[in-house]
């Protein structure tokens, strides 16, 4: 997942000891919001999944070699959506597959940019379950820890033996697992006890700018089902998982200036002695960006920015009490580099900066000579790449609006704002059934599970709960790391001493999912 | 020169038509100049030089064919100092030119970069002229116009016939012109009017950074000289000529901002939805950069930056109101693709602006990711290159010290400076008996010629006029253009209409700017 990954496997889970309220400024146009509730959410309440599928167990054991071998399959065929390398062939190694398992309907989709892959297999069941799937992976660098990073390669790892390939984690390990628990089932029963919709797009890790595409033939039947999944390894070696249970929207955009009517050289850079009579637009562009933001950084002066972000509601407290209880910030804030939050915070005002606020973020940005030395030029043009988490409330036509009128109302009317993607957020009840059986499975199987209302991190899943309107879960037992690293790797058979499932459990907790769903009222 | 090229070929000329003062903020730290004359400097009444050496000009005349050869030998020696090519080859090439002369002291001097070379020639004589040179050039670029920019081609141009190569202008072909000169005078009257020493470097194009060193054997001995020259082509096809009698000085850093004790990520990019929780290195350099100057990037808020520039004395008033009454903004404009002027200055404004404000510029500016589409990081790094331009009287130590004190004061400690070049303004009276020398010539030629009180470019001639305590002039008929650029030529023969000096006039000058300082009181 592009956007996911560093939040899900690290973050979400680790924020905190609530302490005092600290850092807020008087005339802050962040809102300060009231804190209705001292209940925690407790997952381990939630009744573990009672069912028992024992054939269809035995049938996964007995036929691992097999299963081992079709992630095997899935990761050697390479299809990096970024350099159209293989992708026509995974997306028909995925059809392939879907028809292999039984599903009667199963069609290839074009889209502007990758083909999408819709199937259906009609189990005559009275819950249908709409499986979310992405068949592209990341680009491979130069640095990767194994000599081919598409061999398939089974490894001795200190977790255990792992599936150490691109795609390993992120995400066709977890998402075959899944196939091969379907497959189990169908052997074993002859059919699913829930119908169910597999939609797959190629270019996830390119923004997914076409999933809308690829879900449009069949928009109306997908809105009829009763929930959404995407699978994925949710778990920590220690055997704990974390289940978000939504995301941020994004806008993401450059910002540029460049010599005009407004000003500065417009054709090409001038000698840099000549910024005593011409406007720099590098200094524009810096000057624009900073108007954006208090001098630290930290908070957006965009006017109105804040305002429309839902407040926390009483079960979005119960569960970020619980997150604030077992908190960890400086765990957390020693892996990734960072000496201490923003403002000093930490515990559950951190979960709530994190959760609550808009963000305004540069990813990147150039202008003019960036080499070695000293080179004497006034640059004709500036580019930032920046991006706006969203949560919950605050859209990205709004976000962009707004953002716009600001520059306008600073003069910077020739500042340019170029999008390149925006989309909401997307959240999910946790009273949703699908949630409750997806929690249930995780007890059944030991795994403490932390719930977050939604991730910091952004992906399109509002297509899933607002085009569709379908609860959406994304998790589910297993653990795998180095998503975009060059040591990517799915873990197969824990070592001793890691509790995290191994492929067997992880494709025993999918069937116990779908049994879950079917028998949730 | 790497510093003067944009400025020289096109602006310090082409400023202006004096109109009412316009923009000036009443709380502007920029200081209003009182203007206490009129009154114009003409310099078409400095008598043109009246002395004839008829014998040198024949001798000229009769060897331009082994003149020509001897700047087509200098170009087709490579010494692209930036890719230490050619460099030692070039060096003493130089230095057995000399030696060929008659320069009874040569010496090849180290440092810490590219060699310099020295010459003495003690022709006995009363007056003592140092003659700057520079033998490096810079990079070649897949671009060039002519198969091979060291081939030392001669090609027909609508200017008339030119030499093509780099290095024609910048420097060698006026460099190896004025050596042709002192032949043509040692063959015909067995030595020179003046005592001449030649100060050679190789890293003119890196920004000198070693020109020090390479005085330093001699500096005593330099001291005593009369005066400092560096032979330039600053005519233009009409045969006018401008004569700058200074330079600004300049500093040159990198300001760097990176995660650390004070915040943000210290070892590499994080995920960017941690920016609701991580300070951004890349937002806290935006956020320095634009606190030191307004929000439309052109007036420098740095505490005292402007109070130490000194005032237009009454001889550069002089200069300025004739440049001014002979300005042309849009025509400069044009060239450069400018609407307009900061402010909408024109005229003497616009001249006093750019001789007189210290500028900030960057440079370049770069951070995170810069490729295409979107990449979603909060960058641990963020560099920007900035030089702020030095008038006669801002002394780069104590701009420094003044950045630094400025970025202390509004909390960014953490913000690093790193000082990559710094050296003041350098200056030279219009009075000076070399100057007048060199007018005198100028007029005899009927080269119309515009006198500013310096450049808004930087070059290192503080070691002339400073180190050395010396009157310093760079300047000479002939015109030659693209500097840096793929096409750089000198003209050699000027075609019908073409006003500008060709080889053999240009020679015959330097030949009586010695002769006029050796005879100037």
């Amino acid at each position: 997942m592009s956007s996911l990954r560093v939040v899900s496997s690290s973050l979400a889970l680790a924020l905190s000891c609530a302490t005092a309220l600290s850092a807020h400024a008087a005339d802050s146009p962040r809102p300060l919001y009231d804190w209705s509730t001292t209940e925690r959410f407790d997952a381990s309440r939630v009744p573990a999944y009672a069912g028992r599928h024992d054939a269809v167990y035995a049938r996964i054991d007995a036929d691992m070699d097999a299963h081992i071998a079709n992630l095997q399959r899935w990761v050697r065929q390479r299809s990096i959506s970024a350099q159209d390398d293989g992708i026509d062939a995974m997306a028909n190694l995925v059809a392939d597959d879907l028809r292999a398992l039984g599903f009667a309907e199963v069609r290839l989709v074009k889209t502007p940019g990758h083909p999408g892959v819709l199937g259906y297999y009609d189990a005559g069941a009275e819950k249908t379950l709409v499986v979310y799937m992405m068949y592209d992976v990341q680009p491979v660098e130069d640095n990767w820890q194994i000599d081919d990073p598409f061999a398939g390669s089974l490894v001795k790892h200190e977790r255990g033996t792992v599936l150490m390939a691109r795609g390993a984690t992120n995400q066709k390990g977890p998402q075959r697992a899944f196939l091969n628990a379907l497959d189990a089932m169908i052997k074993t029963n002859g059919t699913l006890p829930v119908n169910l919709y597999v939609v797959a797009e190629g270019e996830e890790e390119l923004g997914s700018p076409n999933f809308g595409k690829v879900i449009e033939p069949w928009v109306e039947r997908l809105r009829k089902a009763d929930g959404a999944f995407f699978p994925m390894n949710i778990q920590r070696p220690d055997g704990s998982a974390s289940l978000n249970l939504g995301v941020k929207g994004i806008v993401y955009f450059e910002l540029e200036s460049k010599g005009g009517a407004w000003g500065g050289p417009a054709k090409a850079e001038v000698h840099g002695s000549l910024k005593s009579l011409v406007d720099s637009p590098t200094l524009r562009l810096v000057q624009a960006i900073a108007s954006m933001t208090t001098p630290d950084g930290n908070t957006i002066t965009i006017p109105g920015y804040y305002a429309p972000v839902k407040a926390p509601a009483a079960e979005q407290q119960r569960l970020i009490n619980t997150l604030a209880a077992e908190a960890d910030d400086s765990t957390m804030q020693r892996s990734l580099g960072v000496s201490h939050w923003i403002d000093g915070l930490s515990g559950r005002e951190a979960i709530v900066r994190n959760l609550y606020d808009p963000t305004l973020n540069i990813n990147g940005l150039w202008s003019g000579y960036t080499g070695e030395g000293t080179k004497t030029i006034l640059p004709h043009i500036a580019t930032a790449k920046i991006d706006s988490r969203l949560p919950p409330g605050l859209e990205p036509d709004d976000a962009y609006r707004m953002i716009r009128a600001h520059l306008d109302a600073n003069g910077f009317k020739d500042v340019v704002v170029r999008p390149m993607s925006g989309y909401p957020a997307a959240s999910t009840s946790v009273e949703a059934p699908l949630v409750q059986a997806m929690l249930g499975v995780m007890n059944k199987y030991g795994a403490k599970t932390r719930v977050s209302p939604w991730l910091a991190g952004s992906a399109p899943f509002h297509q899933f709960t607002r085009t569709l309107g379908l609860p959406f879960v994304f998790g589910g037992l297993g653990y795998g790391t180095g998503a975009h690293a060059p040591d990517e790797f799915m873990l197969l058979h824990p070592a001793e001493g890691v509790k995290a499932a191994g492929l067997a459990d992880i494709e025993k907790s999918y069937v116990d999912i779908l049994h879950a769903l079917s028998e949730a009222p």
